[in-house]
C-alpha cells in the first residue's frame, strides 16, 4: 500500500472469511472503503450493522465497478456463477483474487466464467478460518500471524501478485507462493483429509448413538479432534467436489496405511505399533 | 466416606492419572494417608516434592500391605506382573481398582495374575486425560464433572463397588456401571479409535514432508485434530494389544464408511456429500 493506490476493496460473499478479511482490512486502514456483496441480504445487513463493511452493494455490477481489489470469498463451487455475472464491469486496474481452499479448481471456474485466466486474477489461500460460519464470527485478527499461499500463474501480473500480497501483510499474514498442484495435494493432506475423517467419526459416532448414549462418554480428546466436524456442509461439499483428485489421492495413501495399522492391531504387532506412535509423538510435540 | 473407614489410599503407578487421583483425593481430604509406588524412582520423587503423595512405597508389599484401597494406574500392559508380585500383600478387607482405558483385558490379566477375579476387585475407568503424560501434569480436578465407568462383574463385592463409587465421587467425577464389552466397545469408538486415525495423520504427513514443509501451512483444525498424537506412545501400544477385538470391529466398520466417502468423492455424488457433512455437523454441535 506503499504507494496508496488502493482506494476500494470489494468482497463478494461476506462470511467468516470474507467479513474478517473486511475487518480486519479496515481496522488496518488498507482502504477508504470496503464494499461488501452477497446471497443473503440479511447476513450483508448483519456485516453493515457490525461495521464489517462500509456499503452493501446492490448488484454484482455495483459491488465490482469501482473496485480496486475484488476478493471472491463465497464456497468455492459459487465462483464460477457469479464471475459470469461480473465479467465486463471490472475497473481496468482492478486486482481480482480468492480465499478458496482449492486453486486448481478456482482457477479452471475463472476460465469457464470469463473464457480465460486474466493477468490481474491472483488465486489466493488464507489458511485461517475456523468451524465457525458466517459473518458474526467475523474476526479482525484472524489473519494474523497465519499464512496465505498465492498460487500465481505463468500469465499473471507481478505487480497484482504485489497488490494481493500488500493487503496480506497489511493484515498480519505471512505470505508464500506455490505450484497450483503442489498447494492443492498440501492442503488435501493437511487440511481436506482431517476434515472428512471427522466428519465420518462423528457420523459413525451418531449411528452407534442410536442404541448406546456414546457422547456421554467422550472426552476432550475427541472434543478437538471432533471440532472441524462442526465446519460448513456446503463449503465442505464443494471443496470435496473442487480438489477430489488431491484428495483421492491423499485418502488412498491414508486408507493403506489405515489396513498396515489393522494388521499389526490384529496381529498384536507391538513393535510396529509402538514405532508409529513414538514418531508420531515425536513429529507432534515439535509442531506445537 | 460417611463412615470414615478409609485411611490410606495406595496409588501404583504416580503418572497423570495415578498423581491426578492421589492429589485430588488429597485435597478433597478422603484418605489420611496416600502412598505411591512405581517403577520410576525420578518421578516417585517428584510426586513426593509437589505433595502428589505423603509417601513412597519401597516395594510392592510395602505400598499394598496397609492400603484400604489400591489403586493400579500403571499403563494396561504393566498389570499383570505388578498384581503378581503384589498377591498375597493385600489387607484382608483392602479394595483393588484400577484405571485402565480397557476392561476386558484388565481383568484378563488380574485373573492371570491372581488365578481368579476377586471380589473386592472394581475395574474402573476414568474417562479423563490430557496428551500430556507424568506426574508432573497431576491435576486435582482432572476428574471433576468427568465420568468414571466401573464394569463389576457377577461376583463383585457391592460394598467395594460402593466404596470406589465414593472415591470418584469424592473428587467430583460422575460415577456409571456397564457391562465389561460395552465399555470397551463404546471406548474403542470414542477414544481409541480417534487415538489411531491421529497418530496415521501426523504419521503420514511426516512422510510427505521429506520433500515439502507441510506442517507449515497446517491450521488450528489440523491442530486440534491431531494433538492427541501426543499421547504416550506405551499406553496406547498396550490399549492397542488390550482392546483389540473392540477396536477391530471399529476400525472395519469405519473404514467401509471411507470406502463410501471415497467413492462419493470420486462420483462427485454432491448429494451424498451434503447429507454426510450436514448430518455430522448437527450431531457435532450439539455435542459442543
Amino acid at each position: 500500500m506503499s504507494e496508496k493506490k488502493e482506494k476500494i476493496l470489494s468482497i463478494l460473499g461476506v462470511g467468516l472469511i470474507g467479513g474478517s478479511l473486511a475487518k480486519a482490512a479496515k481496522s488496518a486502514g488498507l482502504f477508504q472503503k470496503v464494499v461488501g456483496y452477497g446471497r443473503c441480504l440479511e447476513s450483508l445487513q448483519t456485516a453493515l450493522d457490525l461495521g464489517v463493511i462500509d456499503q452493501v452493494a446492490c448488484d454484482v455490477k455495483a459491488a465490482v465497478e469501482s473496485a480496486d481489489i475484488v476478493v471472491l470469498a463465497t464456497p468455492v463451487g459459487a465462483i464460477e456463477p457469479l464471475l459470469k455475472q461480473a465479467a465486463g464491469y471490472f475497473k481496468s486496474n482492478a486486482v481480482i483474487t480468492d480465499v478458496g481452499s482449492t486453486k486448481g479448481s478456482v482457477i479452471e471456474a475463472v476460465r469457464l466464467a470469463l473464457g480465460e485466466i486474466p493477468e490481474n486474477f491472483v488465486p489466493g489461500h488464507p489458511i485461517a478460518g475456523t468451524e465457525n460460519s458466517g459473518v458474526a464470527f467475523a474476526d479482525a485478527k484472524l489473519f494474523k500471524g497465519r499464512r496465505v499461499i498465492l498460487t500465481p500463474l505463468k500469465n499473471t501480473d507481478a505487480d497484482a501478485v504485489l497488490r494481493v500480497r500488500q493487503m496480506w501483510e497489511g493484515v498480519g499474514s505471512i505470505v508464500s507462493e506455490m505450484a497450483v498442484n503442489h498447494h492443492d495435494e498440501v492442503l488435501a493432506a493437511t487440511s481436506h483429509m482431517p476434515h472428512m475423517l471427522a466428519y465420518l467419526m462423528v457420523d459413525r459416532l451418531s449411528k452407534m448413538d442410536e442404541q448406546h448414549e456414546v457422547f456421554k462418554y467422550a472426552a476432550s480428546g475427541f472434543r478437538d479432534f471432533t471440532r472441524i466436524a462442526s465446519s460448513d456442509p456446503v463449503m465442505w461439499r464443494d471443496i470435496c467436489l473442487a480438489n477430489g483428485d488431491a484428495l483421492l489421492s491423499a485418502l488412498e495413501q491414508y486408507s493403506s496405511e489405515l489396513t498396515q495399522l489393522r494388521d499389526a492391531i490384529e496381529t498384536k504387532d507391538d513393535k510396529y505399533l509402538m514405532a508409529l506412535f513414538g514418531r508420531s509423538k515425536a513429529v507432534r510435540d515439535q509442531f506445537s
